[in-house]
């Protein structure tokens, strides 16, 4: 059961938010949970099929434009339709469809252990014909290029004529939303098709973006296991590839459609007969072939990263349903990473944020280093971008990484809650110092590591100065877009002081590693030993603003002396704030969209003492609306942290049904990957405890009151832990690799094959 | 010569900046000084007529829009062209023009006592043909309608066929620069023709406006002073008048061409009969009847406007441009005001902005009060849409006037440098007060001034705050649009302060002048007492931010604590810094682009003691880029204040011929308004130290030591006051209406007919 989502339901509400919900990707490939047949002109659909980082270049509008904001952005574009399948009934004149006819019964389920969705509709059509439907579809994780359909159709009091009808089409466009920011506005039409072809029983169509000159090729076959009338058309001018089969229908009839995705980013220029080529390759493997190769690799996946959480099958789901969408979403390649809503929606448009480095790389990290090792390698592969961005700036030295962005140039238009996000150069750099830590792989840090860093510490020491013995950083926004543009944002600053420690740093471990390379690289970079003390020496400056009346962390330097918003007086239909108040009126106060403060006391816990923390936590949850989907979260790590797991709890079931509930009201744009994450690091970090720091891996378990046990897996230096709490102990286990030491609780233990490590949990963590 | 701007140059260059210097306006037409003939292909022209406040609606684009961005803003648009009048000699292939044939002598002038412009060319056409043309032209004061010109050609060595080609054109556009964000970035065709018509002697063309609807006739006539085989078509196609006359050349002939411009703003439905009745009123005018009504307007204007700069004809000029300049520009209806180019240009595309109030108010007031309480019922007609935009904007009581408008709503599509302004609501009240002050007008205020007055303080007690016994506004930009959404903006507190303080009073002064219409007034307007005390308690509790160490006030709470621009290390070439900085970038240091802190300082004096000035003055002066064309005048005037004659006369050198030497490198685009105001402060608040108090008129005059004599009138409540100010003593002198009280210096004198008052200069004052 809780290794399947399922929806019974069919309401025009429920649809759109299930195309996201039935969203199928594997990194590469994502197509949204549409029905095959459409659905008829009543009902709305947000019809999608994307290709990661697959984009669009598109001018962006100003009212007035001032130096340095970005001419142009990249959107993610919806790609060639393969997804539909028309079949026709006898004599019928409509075809299936559901808003034609009688339902007689339906499901839909998710498979999150055997990574497919399924679609069961049993039908009667106006004239009292009634069939049964089982549509299947994956998207393989071992096939990166392949979407497969598979319909089966089953007489239930109809034996005659059957036709289906399943087309490719290249004439396809971008949803809109000119009166929501958080979608795009225009620009709905960007691809256009340059060709469609048929040739033995594959049918094709490439599409090109209209800017960019980037091509996308489908090529497409099917198999049909009766005998039938079959025909292959192509329609250049529709931009379509039409299949037709008609056959009697006496007993169960399959279909199986294989539609092969290439594209002239990572194809090269023959990509179409490289996808039919790819084709060729499949011509030996069945539906259910297809799906024992995913079953297979998801057995692995969940083997190092599931959780269990006993006794509550809601959240159960819930957990294993966002890792399943992490593992569909997260870019294997150079060019991709994992977009804001992932491949399942135009949320963004199909934009990456710091949401990967801070809110998804972890996961990663402890369950799939080699996916996160990737995640790093596209930010290194836009490293070039970033340094001609700081020159464009104004800064001499340097990399400002893009707020967000696919290709890697900046395409924020809105600089105060875009571009002045500073602090996302420093989240990237910390995303490699974690990587550091879990696998201490100093030719990673060589090759790519301390160039990042090194880089990302220039642009703190280009814009920070010396005021009164401390090091400032004025005029950024952190991660609380409800104040924008301010001086020493405790975020960015405590952040920037990592940054710049572990640039210095990066250089030690380097020059101890390996001289010659660490000597050829600082040249290379022009990094002089004045320049790594000047780091070092701002680090140690960095003013950490501190309010003594209260014992907190201000967010920065002057947000203490606004107003506190008037939470009294807000109807609750004004939430989120962004769509209801002027940003002025809402920089004017106290209030915050999202964890900040907070979040930087989770990143970086040592840089305050526990009490500091715990009277920020209680000062800015009194203001935060959480109206970001990346704020629950970390609320309920540090409510663990603070040992208050009531409240950890709330927040917990807050974020890990977000999608599956729809609390945001705008599932239906796409996932909220950030939050996803959010969730395993809920139980991670936050209840269980888990820290990465350079005394290594540490655990400080508690678990919820509800619960009765509770488990998960990590990744760490090779090594596969099991980790098991329950309400009256905690269990380590070492599943592979050799002994490790870790720290439980305050105590070091040494995990060895065979020998699981048993304590109490500790008294101050378990509760309030 | 001084009542002359004589251009004998004809370069590109020049040419376009000349358009601008060379327009002619009435506060209703503008018609930039382009010539008739145009100038061929090889020069570009920016080629505009325009009626005051006519405008169409546009969409604003944004890459990404928030809640209360407007939706549309205003854009003056290029009317209906009638400049044109091509004239063709004998059998030459191509008309005149400067970029045929051979000029043989040119000069263009502008005659700003008799208020026309006038070109004379001789010129040699390809096939030997010479002759001499002199065109003049004029925007009638008298009519507020009519813009005519004449033409007078006179044969050299040509005695033959001539034929004159006249035309009213409808099609026409705006003109666009992306690059520049202080023009119109798109939306250059905003008109179409509606109607074109020939009937008797008179042809029309009438425009609507693409998306507001709006409708512009323009009704021409001709008139030649010889038989002439005549024709007048009107070609609907091309939106085309043509008036063509063909006659020999013998002796001088003249053609006079009277365009009358009306539109559906002012002039009801009818505006083509309206424009052909208004050209029968000027049937028994000739082009010299019409000098000489101009040069009788222009007299009276003079009389109470004029500056006399003894043996400085440079500076002569400039002065006495700019204010003719002002009086071609002022709005004179409650449509209209000053757009910051004036009529002169499209730059800004034809806005108001706070510059009316707080840089050429100033100068009708103490000239022509009649046209100052014109534009202060400008802003009164757009009070409702001021208090929608507070609601809008999230405030519950109060009125925000918008930055940048035409026709009463929000403009600014950047709200950082627009919106966030909130002090233009403070300074449209300053200038309300100002007009009291001035003319102690308590109808006036019962009728209009008081409402403005209460709203806007409103507008301040919804946004501040007390923190720690202070009163607080958060989030707000000042003048100063290099340092963006501070918190207690110096200039921005003192100013709301004073609103706030005067809305309080206004209510005393009325409750006295007409206790009934007062309770009325403040009971149509909900204000309690409380309400009136709350005004009274904020303003006394106002913050205005001080700065111990260096005894200045700070421009805002945090601005000493930013580092300072590395003024050293900027090329020359990199400013104006917004052409070549990114907003973040100078938002990050202590640089103004202009006059903020200071120019608090001048608008209320008294709030601060001359050190906390002096110190300030120095301070800023150090760190202002002065890249706005706002910025000298006000470092000229404040120069005077504190007593350092030679920089306020460098500062007011550079003010003072702003657009006739081309400073700012933009003239093209219009002429820099406020500036122009600017010079007559600098000459009468600066070097005279005149003030305008609830004390009454005072006077503190100071010459800088290159000068021998200035002088200048001031309109006082009903009186015309002679001001002269010798190198060795000042005079001041009654020259029309009853005695009346003004301060000199520290002494109260009576101003009485016939007695003239001397006094020596105060020595403090002349001159560091």
């Amino acid at each position: 059961m809780t290794w399947m989502i399922s929806n019974p339901e069919l309401t025009q509400q429920e649809l759109l938010n299930a195309e996201s919900l039935f969203a199928l990707g594997n990194g590469y490939i994502g197509v949204r949970g549409n029905f095959e047949e459409g659905y008829g002109d009543a009902m709305s659909t947000i019809r999608g099929t994307y290709l990661n980082a697959f984009h669009d270049v598109i001018e962006i509008p100003y009212g007035e434009k001032l130096f340095a904001f970005p001419d142009t952005q990249q959107k993610l574009v919806n790609n060639i339709d393969a997804q539909t399948i028309m079949i026709y009934l006898g004599d019928e004149q409509v075809p299936f469809r559901l808003d034609q006819g009688t339902i007689t019964a339906y499901e839909r389920r998710l498979h999150m252990d055997k990574g497919f969705s399924e679609r069961v509709v049993q039908w009667k059509s106006p004239g009292g014909k009634e069939v049964r439907f089982v549509f299947r579809r994956l998207v393989s994780f071992r096939h990166r290029e392949l979407f497969a359909i598979h319909v089966r159709i089953e007489p239930v009091n109809y034996n005659g004529p059957v036709t289906i009808v399943s087309t490719l089409n290249g004439k396809v466009k971008n949803y809109t939303n000119p009166k929501d920011p958080r979608v795009g506005a225009g620009h709905a039409e960007r691809m256009t098709v340059v060709d469609t072809g048929v040739k033995d029983s594959y049918g094709w169509v490439v599409d090109e973006t209209m800017s960019s000159r980037l091509r996308a090729s489908c090529v497409t076959s099917h198999r049909l296991d009766t005998e039938a009338d079959v025909r292959l058309d192509a329609s250049p001018e529709q931009g379509l590839i039409t299949y037709t089969a008609a056959f009697t229908l006496t007993e169960a009839v399959s279909l199986t459609k294989y539609n092969v995705y290439t594209d002239s980013m990572r194809h090269g220029d023959h990509i179409t007969d490289t996808g039919a080529e790819l084709q060729e390759g499949l011509a030996g493997l069945s539906f259910d072939d297809l799906v024992a190769e995913q079953t297979k690799y998801l057995n692995d996946y969940w083997k190092s990263a599931d959780v269990i959480i006993r006794n509550d099958d809601k959240l159960q789901e819930g957990i294993r349903f966002n890792l399943f969408q992490l593992l569909q979403s997260a870019g294997r390649d150079k060019h991709s990473n994992i977009a804001a809503k992932g491949l399942s929606g135009e949320g963004y448009e199909g934009h990456y944020f710091w949401d990967t480095e801070i809110y998804m790389f972890p996961v990663f990290l402890m369950t799939q280093p080699d996916i996160a090792r990737q995640l790093l390698l596209y930010r290194y592969s836009t490293l070039e971008q970033a340094r001609d961005r700081a020159r464009e700036m104004g800064h001499k030295k340097g990399a400002l990484f893009p707020w967000r962005t696919i290709a890697g140039t900046e395409c924020s238009s809105f600089f105060p809650s875009g571009t002045a996000q500073y602090h996302i150069s420093a989240d990237i750099a910390y995303s490699y110092i974690q990587y550091y830590l879990a696998e201490q792989d100093q030719d990673f840090l060589l090759k790519y590591g301390a160039e990042v860093l090194i880089e990302t510490a220039r642009l703190w020491a280009e814009i920070g100065h010396y005021y009164g013995g401390a090091f400032h950083i004025d005029e950024v926004t952190g991660p609380d877009e409800y104040t924008c543009c301010v001086n020493n944002n405790y975020y960015t600053n405590v952040m920037a002081k990592h940054n710049l420690k572990w640039a210095a740093k990066s250089v030690s471990i380097l020059k101890a590693f390996n001289e010659a390379a660490a000597a050829e690289l600082l040249q290379r970079l022009g990094v002089t030993e004045e320049e790594v003390s000047a780091w070092e020496k701002a680090a140690a400056a960095m003013l950490l603003p501190y309010d003594e009346t209260l014992g907190i962390n201000p967010q920065d330097d002057t947000f203490l002396r606004k107003a506190v918003w008037d939470f009294e007086n807000t109807p609750k239909e004004n939430y989120p704030l962004l769509l209801h108040y002027h940003p002025l009126t809402i920089y004017r106060y106290q209030v915050c969209k999202q964890a900040d403060t907070v979040l930087a006391h989770f990143l970086l816990e040592d840089e305050q003492d526990l009490e500091t923390i715990r009277r920020s936590y209680d000062y800015y949850e009194g203001i935060t609306t959480h109206d970001s989907s990346l704020s629950s979260c970390i609320f309920s790590i540090m409510a663990s942290k603070i040992g208050n797991m009531d409240k950890a709890y709330d927040y917990f079931i807050e974020t890990a049904r977000l999608d599956l509930d729809n609390t945001h009201g705008n599932t239906k744009d796409g996932l909220h990957m950030a939050n996803m994450g959010g969730t395993w690091m809920s139980i991670v970090y936050g209840f269980a405890g888990m820290r990465l720091k350079e005394s290594g891996l540490s655990l400080s378990p508690a678990i919820p009151k509800d619960w009765e046990q509770y488990a998960f897996r990590l990744t760490f230096r090779g090594r596969l832990i099991n980790v098991r709490i329950k309400n009256d102990g905690v269990m380590l286990e070492l599943v592979e690799g050799d002994a490790i030491e870790v720290k439980l609780y305050e105590e070091t233990v040494v995990l060895e094959a065979g020998k699981p490590i048993e304590r109490q949990l500790a008294a101050a963590l378990s509760g309030k």
